[in-house]
């Protein structure tokens, strides 16, 4: 775990620096809901374009897609979503407020040190645990029985004339688009099993969260595969291999995280009726450890359903042997919050700099970076502007950059250090001689002496 | 206008080809929402991060933002939209389907030859008028009074105890989450007017629709900016300045466009009227001349309006005067999928090519190409298909790649013609010796010869 981060100064940060704000804040703010700011949005989009560039880009077998947030109920009445995806809730029975049963439960065994798997639990078996133990709302009151609430946020399209036919839901979950166009997609592109088909888009549940800033919100954006294997694929193998993939991938966002991220299994209580087999990957937060992707082996559960319920042919025809079937799962699925909540919580530093001196670091690994290169003059001089702000025209339109002249070297370091910016360009007196510029390491502090002609190349060699 | 594209041909086009499927397809479908398949996912992104590039990353005076999608109801309560944002419906009496009041007397105005602007109507207007001319339903049968129908999308948060408490909206429009972080902006930015903030995000409205294709869905994605400047400023020459660069993008992403691209004012009665002017930019489909982004001068009605309601300081201090006061704002604006449906329309070539052979080309402005480059081996002969496939292996994580080795070259050609892939680069035998591969351009079929090892940079220079 890093030791520097907890969830109250990560939190703190984000604000003040321009990551993250509560979404419609003026007005006192949703809950469970965020905006990024400027610095935010940069650093959620290269982890969102290098995971689009390592497993769609860089990949023969995988294609994309983008399907809509707004679906047809039939879609979620096949996947199983409209009947089973809901949470238990419970109300406090003076004041009104609503919990998840399962995280009142679960609060109590940890004051009351009993090691119990609440997720194995069903709903009646929450009610009785709670009556039995006598279990109170945090505000000291008597709850109501535990009940199902359904999680998908439904609206009505207005352009059918009743309500019902007019139902529709935002996704829940990216996974059904991509299972709902695997008939388009076989049919209009050159794929062959097994092979993937990749989304990144947003998914809407209507959940009650613990206030863990973005870890968990009503409204999050996922990076899914759905990878389709023949059901005689030597699964085994091809499941270990994304494994390897996936825990790469988290590594190459995030600073020094090795030991905090590891593989949790499923156990049989936890896993979906459909699953084979999952694993979560998981990090150590300062509230412990979370998943922040799933995989899981979904068999051929999806497919089937919607072939049943669709009547249409999900199934595919083997170019080779001519052999027609429906091709099982393996469902590699990443929240894009929660990587970029991970990449925030492992890149934080504070160091002391000595002579009381000491600053905040965000050491995000350099193609992560918001910005990647901040330029100023040493002081405020119109020569030495002019020939910084050049410096900057000329990055500026193959890399994130920032211009600088307000004049205090010392502040505009802490500054770049705050938001993780890996390079510092200063334009000196000596640069108007010799024509380069000192580059200054956001991790090590250490400057080296570059030639603006060679500026370009240097950043993309070291990044 | 391009003679070539209709309507009919780009949707069968889109399908065919894997660029656009309608959503829920195989449930009979959404009649106003598309999802994009894996080409359709490309054509976007790249359209999207080239708008980002050109104004955000190039422009010292624009941040980003990404709000989130569900938002307090106050601030579409402060905005307006609770109680302005609706349309003109009207129900056919007998069969209960529903239509845009204002669509149904432009249809029959456009038969009877009336010249009349439609959008300045009131809904009382309309109603009379309908009953003057006795307007039916497209099925002939009589219709109901005009009634306003409110546009947002509204559903219910679950944590909260109440329906009305828990109400909130899918944002119909960006712009509101950019005014409602202006204060978090300012305070953690070192933004001075004028400066904008930039977002691409998706918007719902709950609209009837013409079913013309992804011109106008529920759900969509803008492309925005708020402009704020002093209400001292000379905003009318900037105006003049930002109008250019919104043809100029447009030009940018279209090919041979430029007579089917048009500046339009609005009228005084089309006005909204918070704004002192407002152009939109259309383009020529076959369907007529339609807005495909608008240039609003919004004033300060905004922000004011925030102010006014959340009581917070939206106000800017200027850093040299001292002077404080609330923003005006101009709002370039544009819909992605528009953006991508006139690159389409632009693009879309259906070429002669003697001897009874025809191709279907399309001349999408090759830095937006979904792939930039084909490589196939010239035969199916296992040495020249590991050699393009080693070529293909070198070039994929730079650019977007597709290799082929299925074999007729013609029909690879063809292919790579309907989706638009500038260059196919193909492998034969005598790029065994001279480590040689030949370049075919997409829109003058012409070859070139070109080293493999300076292939990269060859791509680089010529996109």
């Amino acid at each position: 775990m890093n030791k520097h981060a907890t969830l109250e100064k990560i939190v703190s940060w984000a604000k003040r620096r321009g990551f993250v704000f509560q979404t419609s804040s003026i007005y006192g703010g949703l809950a469970n809901n965020y905006d990024y700011g400027p610095y935010g949005t940069l650093l959620k989009n290269n982890i969102q374009n290098f995971w689009w560039k390592t497993f769609v880009q860089e990949r023969e077998d995988i294609v994309g897609l983008d399907g809509a947030i707004i679906t047809q109920a039939d879609v979620w009445k096949a996947s199983g979503h409209v009947d089973n995806f809901n949470d238990p809730l419970v109300d406090d029975k003076v004041n009104r407020k609503r919990y998840r049963a399962d995280h009142l439960i679960e609060e109590w065994n940890k004051k009351n040190d009993v090691d119990l798997n609440v997720e194995a639990m069903s709903v009646d078996e929450m009610t009785t645990y709670i009556k039995e133990n006598k279990i109170l709302s945090p505000d000291g009151n008597e709850i109501t029985d535990a009940r199902t609430f359904g999680l998908m946020f439904e609206t009505f399209i207005g352009a059918t004339s009743s309500l019902e036919d007019g139902k529709v839901y935002l996704r829940p979950e990216t996974a059904q688009s991509i299972f709902a166009n695997f008939k388009n997609v076989i049919d209009t592109m050159r794929v062959k099993v097994p092979f993937g088909i990749a989304q990144v888009g947003k998914a809407f549940r209507n959940e009650i969260t613990k206030g863990q800033f973005i870890f968990r919100t009503i409204e999050t954006e996922q990076m899914e595969i759905e990878y389709f294997i023949s059901p005689q694929e030597d699964w085994e193998k091809l499941y270990a291999e994304w494994q390897d993939e996936m825990l790469s991938f988290y590594k190459s966002i995030t600073h020094d995280a090795e030991s905090d991220l590891r593989y949790r299994k499923h156990d049989d209580e936890e896993l979906s009726h459909y699953s084979k087999q999952t694993y979560d990957v998981e990090y150590e937060f300062d509230f412990g450890f979370k998943e922040v992707a799933g995989f899981a082996h979904r068999g051929d559960f999806d497919l089937s359903q919607h072939k049943e319920a669709s009547k249409q042919k999900l199934e595919y025809r083997d170019p080779y042997t001519n052999e027609v079937y429906v091709p099982h799962v393996l469902e590699p699925s990443f929240g894009l919050a929660r990587a970029v909540l991970v990449a925030m919580y492992s890149a934080y530093t504070e160091e002391d700099l000595g002579e009381g001196k000491s600053r905040v670091v965000m050491k995000f690994p350099k193609h992560i970076a918001p910005v990647t290169a901040a330029i100023f003059p040493l002081q405020k001089d119109e020569k030495l502007q002019t020939m910084a702000h050049d410096v900057y025209l000329n990055l500026r339109g193959k890399f994130d950059c920032e211009f600088d002249n307000s004049g205090n070297i010392g502040k505009m370091y802490r500054r770049q250090d705050e938001i993780g910016t890996p390079f510092c360009i200063v334009v000196d007196h000596d640069s108007i001689d010799d024509n380069c510029v000192t580059i200054r390491d956001r991790d090590t502090m250490e400057q080296e002496r570059v030639a603006i002609d060679d500026l370009e190349q240097w950043i993309s060699s070291n990044i």
